[in-house]
């Protein structure tokens, strides 16, 4: 069970339980949304240590993780390389490089979750089987996802949904070291 | 309809609707007004990505842009470059770079909008015909602006103002591929 | 007037009346308390631009401003620059420091405030006319100060001493540019 | 007294009375959890001024602090160095860690504190005599430790917890130059 998330309702649970192929926009969504600039230019952001252990998780439990970003970002390619997870950057039409992952992997729609937080992430959360948007989602597009996560981008919202998907595909106990 | 203001003054959607030029301030107002310094004293400042996209959404609908900064600031530079305005930067009189853009353009002044947080955009925001501030304006500014943001600046402020402006110009259904 | 301190007491305008010294602790009251290191070990900090902005004010109006830190760290030290103010870096005794300082002005102690978050301000914090912590202060230090402010330390904080010492002293008005 | 933890439980202060030892997890207990990754992939993170106060005061009272983090982080070598206190870097199994640390001092594990916030620290907290989380600890680790702070990791979480362990071993009074 995810404390965060007490009692998620069966329908959300019914469609985390399909998952086998995460896909996750990068600013403001695995992270607050900030872009760091220095002097010359060059580009920081901040990523979250509980997130990326929830990927972590994922990963071992056999779902693939990729990040899919329409930013041309560096940052968010070192930040996959080190989970060990896909990095698609730079991607002009996300629904098309999900659909692409899709066809590789031999999944049908209803096995891919996608997390997103603004105008670029529609078309691809209109479509898959579990659209998540983090708590700092625009507001126009609050009422295209089964669910807004309580936490915000950056700051525990990729980890309640890695935990959601964990919790429905029976991975917590063997997680924490229980019998169940 | 945008969700952060559910119902927006009719006096401010019809000063909404003339604006053909959006100036704004940087640090404070499309940042959270932190600079970091590191031990070269070169300074970074984070900016927000749905903000960005709120302003690139806003030049694609044919309003002009800019950045008025006093500060002498290469982040600044760098930031409006990505998103492809206008910066004017280490401008002492913010008030006669808005005047001289106004003029370029052959707009009103009612057909300007600016954004700040502090004393040096004051000047500026007792003459456009849209004044706005962010959430964490200086009080002794907030009764001389028509608007303060419910978010913050660096955390959603420019993204709230260019939404309304999209919003008064009739832009939302078309950005949201849905039929009016 | 300050909105964020609608009613100041008689007490803390009277102290504010008499300052012609403002000395400030840098971690934790000029900045939020982050100390962010890289990974070769270089520091970086955040200031605050609305606190800039106070300092500066004071500085116009004839106070001296006086960073007094404990920590050896150029970030302060490029930031004292950026506003002009003084910088006392790496001060094992901040107390013998303000008193050098007031000393070299020819001021008493009534003539001095001064703001800090932890304990190596205590010393200093219970001598000068007008102590002051940001909301962050450590809780051991609550009962040693005059005012605790209602912003945290590097989020205003610095900025609502200044606007307190600049009612005091009848300087608003000018600045906004109002008759009073 | 510890003013944000106004009456600690009896049994909490029993256990932080008897504490030689405290290990800290250091990504989302001596940090917010964040990991700003820049163009080139190198990692910074951000600590706390208030909390490194506090694990100088634990060591200046006699007590081993040592960072124990399973990540290769360059950054938190860096902070111990800067406070004077172990760094166990890249840690595949903190208990084994924390045990070595131990028989070297030659401790019991009533004597032991550790602090951490997600899985990779369960282990060690279901061992230790004083078991801490921050606030922001991950909602399936929090029934296992005595105590979760009020603060979270890296906004003063290790200095509730320092601030504990040194007005259980009656060190306060020292510290504020009072006589009890």
């Amino acid at each position: 069970m995810t404390a965060r998330l007490p009692d998620p309702p069966d329908d959300l649970l019914a469609r985390a339980a399909k998952i086998r192929l995460l896909g996750l926009d990068v600013d403001g969504t695995l992270t607050d949304g900030r872009l760091w600039f220095d002097a010359d230019g060059r580009e920081s952001k901040a990523f979250d240590v509980q997130d990326g252990q929830g990927l972590a998780l994922l990963r071992k439990a056999g779902i693939t993780v990729a990040f899919v970003t329409a930013r041309a970002s560096a940052a968010a390619a070192h930040r996959a390389r080190d989970l060990g997870v896909e990095a698609h950057i730079g991607v002009a039409d996300k629904l098309a490089c999900i659909e692409a992952l899709r066809a590789r992997l031999g999944l049908s729609l209803d096995e891919v979750a996608f997390m997103g937080d603004d105008l670029p992430d529609l078309p691809v959360l209109r479509r898959v089987g579990l659209a998540v948007a983090p708590a700092n989602v625009h507001p126009w597009l609050r009422e295209s996802v089964h669910w807004v996560t309580p936490a915000s981008g950056g700051r525990g919202a990729a980890r309640e949904l890695a935990d959601l998907i964990l919790h429905a595909q029976g991975r917590v106990d063997g997680l924490l070291g229980t019998t169940p």
